[in-house]
């Protein structure tokens, strides 16, 4: 029995999102059909974009459904910069972003010619308000996470809408890790805006929340100006061309809805378990720190550094003991590089490579949390062992 | 009981790949997490890719899997577009190719200044292969379908990619009404090809054989110079960023594999039942015509001209009497157009807006075929009586 601890990478499929996609899944016909088959494969995608949209607090109109987080960010990011005013070269980008807005953001330089204006970190992980208010002006557009995937600290997503609405600059809002989590209203994110500033486009992805993998949305201000990435039958406004996915939208809404049902309970039960884990590794093993924002972060996220413990190998022996754990963004697990996000909270190259992220969820039990603490002592101390010999 | 004859709209998922979703969407974890549960995913992740090299006859690494066929056709085409070499800026674009084909070069010209060259038609809507080899040199890059979606006439694959490989210019070829239904190989198709030039990609969609909604690859030649549409994580040769859909690619491999493994017996199957619905068409209503190849067309596609009727009034009254077809793609349904297929055909603008494409499929059977020439005569008759009075 695997001691699950990586939710953050994915999270496992509710019963009720299953139970939703296998009944979408018996409706026969493409939803742009205009038969009746074709119609009642549209009402089912209709009534999933309808639930999400009140999860989500925008218009359905607004929800346009995407294969992930990844396409929802790349759409934004490059949609805005396509559909940017003339004579705008800037993207505004904070450090510790995730890979699919860095990556996106890096071919919109090398590629398009955009300017990257990085905004630091503070110590926890935290995007100063400040600091990104002062690098809008005249920017083609910004982009921020509403909380660090890998250090789990929220940002206030409302103060930097609003600098880039007073700005004048679209924004992009990550809220892939989020979204289930805390609280995220597009309306409220939306402030005063009522034009193409501030907060123009919000990233979310089902299998962060116990929806399918494969599924995502990307919800669009009516008024954000944007481009394609894929283009096509014209569906979904024109910003996102390609048969309609019925099923993966219903199991989406599914968990959507039961994961912001839950939301403030989980969220409560998550926090004291998370701060079990914490209190117990920092009590149990010398020298070890909690990094990010050590209250105001995702409820189910702890993530710790070891000093003189390479994290790969203490994943390596974690799993070798049954438990599930990450080094960081489960994207660029693999490749043993530093964390930029640890870097980006201006920790060294060593500590970069010595963190691991621990993330509990839905299924997660004191069980779970027991199992890690009786495992971890011994890890570290063959994890620092080793380290001591290379 | 709906009479469903739009299986090339989207034909209805296979129990054998729900069976495979479902067992896969119990695996736990992100297949590119390095522990033991996102290995467990990446393995079933792996055999589906195998699986599906087996049936499109290509090496694993080439499967890049996609959200379905837009995203494949956007994919190749901008990415071949972004690779291509300096100092080129043609599209080679035959008439009558699918709309994510069609739109996705119409933005490369608006948006990336690509020159789009043209290459008409014959009256059965083929492709003629000495006039694409003449467009070729020189070019940037050039598509082609393996079968038309509307008309189903099926072109001379080979030869276009020979022409392609012999001029020097990457060629995507656009499988997704061809897949399952005529054999499709890869390497057949390829060649003598051993660089970038020749077929370099090859788009094939899932929910047109069985698989779900929102899966798709793109084979991507191991040679093929190619940018990527997302950028993020790196996954899939970095061709393809985003946490991949486990459990969507292996309902993808077991669809795949059942069809191709049935392709023949259902090849002989469908064209009876075709030949028997169009014959019963023709015979019992005056100035009918099947249009596309008469012979060379995928087998379960009747495509016929109703003059004086308009396809949008056919369309309705069959619904009416529990009957499912097209006027043409689905992705364009609901937008009452002349299909862009049929006037490249030579066919004119009226012409155009008095077609049906009934599409037959694995469920189909005699009793289908008989239920729409049951109501045909009728549903004909008063179509041609409004559009009198129009």
């Amino acid at each position: 029995m695997t001691v699950y601890l990586d939710h953050a990478a994915s999270t496992p499929l509710r019963p009720e999102a299953r139970e939703a996609w296998l009944a979408a899944s018996e409706v026969v016909g493409n939803a742009s059909s205009i038969h009746g088959s074709g119609q009642r494969s549209r009402r089912v995608l209709e009534d999933a974009r309808e639930r999400l949209a009140a999860v989500l607090d925008c218009d359905p109109i607004e929800i346009v459904l995407t294969s992930g987080g990844t396409e929802s960010a790349n759409l934004a990011l490059k949609g805005l910069w396509w559909a940017r005013e003339e004579g705008r070269d800037a993207v505004i980008l904070p450090d510790g972003e995730h890979h699919a807005t860095l990556d996106a953001v890096e071919w919109l330089r090398s590629h398009e010619g955009a300017r990257i204006v990085p905004v630091g970190l503070d110590a926890v992980g935290r995007i100063p308000s400040e600091a990104f208010a002062a690098a809008l002006p005249g920017a083609a557009l910004a982009t921020a996470l509403i909380a660090n995937n890998e250090v789990g600290t929220i940002n206030d997503a409302r103060a930097l809408a609003d600098h880039a609405t007073a700005a004048g600059v679209a924004l992009h809002l990550d809220a892939v890790a989020a979204f289930g989590h805390v609280p995220v209203s597009f309306r409220q994110l939306r402030g005063a805006s009522v034009g193409a500033a501030g907060l123009a486009a919000l990233a979310v992805s089902a299998h962060k929340i116990g929806g399918p993998v494969g599924v995502g949305a990307l919800v669009v201000s009516r008024h954000a100006r944007l481009s394609a990435l894929m283009h096509g039958g014209g569906q979904q406004r024109g910003l996102r061309s390609g048969t309609q996915d019925v099923a993966g939208a219903a199991a989406f809404a599914a968990a959507a809805e039961l994961a912001v049902a839950e939301l403030e309970l989980e969220r409560a039960r998550l926090t004291a378990l998370r701060e079990q884990l914490v209190r117990g590794i920092l009590s149990s093993i010398p020298e070890t720190e909690l990094l990010g924002d050590p209250v105001d972060r995702i409820p189910g996220n702890a993530h710790v550094l070891f000093p003189r413990a390479a994290g790969e190998t203490l994943l390596f022996l974690l799993d070798q003991a049954g438990i599930a754990v990450s080094t960081g963004s489960a994207c660029q697990a693999g490749v043993p590089e530093p964390s930029h996000v640890v870097l980006a909270l201006g920790r060294t190259d060593a500590e970069a490579r010595q963190v691991l992220r621990i993330t509990l969820g839905r299924t997660s039990t004191e069980a779970d949390v027991d199992a890690l603490l009786a495992a971890m002592p011994a890890a570290v101390e063959r994890a620092r062992a080793a380290s001591a010999l290379a």
